[in-house]
């Protein structure tokens, strides 16, 4: 990946945060490129459908963060040791993706009737149902999410985590002691480390 | 992949139809075991992670459809020459996941009131907006979704699409003269065009 490398997403982690700490701990110099809301209208037509974040590098247009974070991952040897490997690190990320989605239809529901009646199953039942079982392979992983050792997929959970406990409202890992290493571990990585030391803070 | 391979899913084509056509080309024998829905509450305790499609084989129990997709098509050479393609091949196939989502939360949703505010925004606005893009990709890339040529991209998007129309409602590739191609051309497929002709028959 040669420079420039140019990052687009709000001025917020969210879902392009995964991205910023691989880039980061691939020690790829990038363009952090955050757009005030009220200039979406004008964004959204330049991007492939409608969406951010998007990474521009090497004339490509890369968009959906969960390609991009599989695609960083293998310039640095955070993907699988083999196809196995990388079955299990997809199916867990894919897993992370669909907590993250029923979050994030909680948290952005305008109607407040309909966002009522979604956040009981959701902070009692949806959350606790996939934290204890993210938990579990976090246990018999030695503390990572697949394969026993360090991969994307860590960096993918801990990369959404802070905006995930801020739209549920809720401490997703208060009752998870591995996963709470795993952040540990995360973020203390070379590179990662200096990246949240100096990001803007936002809430999210 | 090993003797006996299982593929657990409801009695439909869903989102299992993508794995069934991708074991048949791969030329795996597999059971097709489609459990009646009033077992599902027996059956989703033995899942990761409460849901199915699950493929066992080789002693593991994989989960995540678009994952073992991708896994499989790595057997056939129907991943990407390389990375970049790799990625492109994972956006695409993302997205096409997006708009799926978006049809089955208006399918499924219970309530009545709330499904029709869901209906002529979905079938106006967000399914030409994703079939436009995703026909310009395929015109540009002969009649395939990424890389120029067949790749497990057309297979997912084929493999899904007939339940996406009937759930929707809408012939989604009507005005799409490439991907009508590209769907004709993964139904003539090896393996494919067997087990289709003979699969059983289901709405969606």
């Amino acid at each position: 990946m040669a420079p420039p490398c140019k990052l687009m997403y709000y001025p917020l982690k969210g879902i392009a945060e995964p991205i910023r700490f691989l880039l980061s701990y691939c020690n790829i110099e990038f363009e952090d490129y955050r757009f005030e809301i009220e200039n979406w209208p004008q964004i959204k037509p330049t991007t492939p459908f409608g969406q951010t974040p998007v990474l521009e590098f090497d004339g490509i247009t890369a968009h959906q963060s969960v390609a991009i974070c599989r695609h960083l991952a293998k310039k640095v040897k955070l993907a699988g040791a083999n196809d196995i490997e990388d079955l299990k690190i997809d199916a867990i990320v894919d897993t992370i993706v669909d907590l993250r989605k029923k979050i994030t239809a909680y948290y952005y529901e305008t109607d407040g009737a309909i966002r009522e009646t979604l956040k009981k199953p959701l902070l009692e039942e949806t959350i606790p149902y996939y934290m204890e079982r993210i938990e579990a392979i976090a246990k018999k992983n030695n503390c990572h999410l697949a394969a026993g050792k360090l991969t994307w997929a860590d960096i993918y959970f801990v990369g959404i985590l802070d905006a995930q406990c801020y739209l549920s409202g809720k401490n997703l890992i208060a009752d998870c002691p591995s996963l709470q290493v795993m952040q540990r571990n995360v973020l203390n990585l070379p590179g990662i480390k200096e990246w949240v030391a100096k990001r803007p803070v936002t809430d999210f």
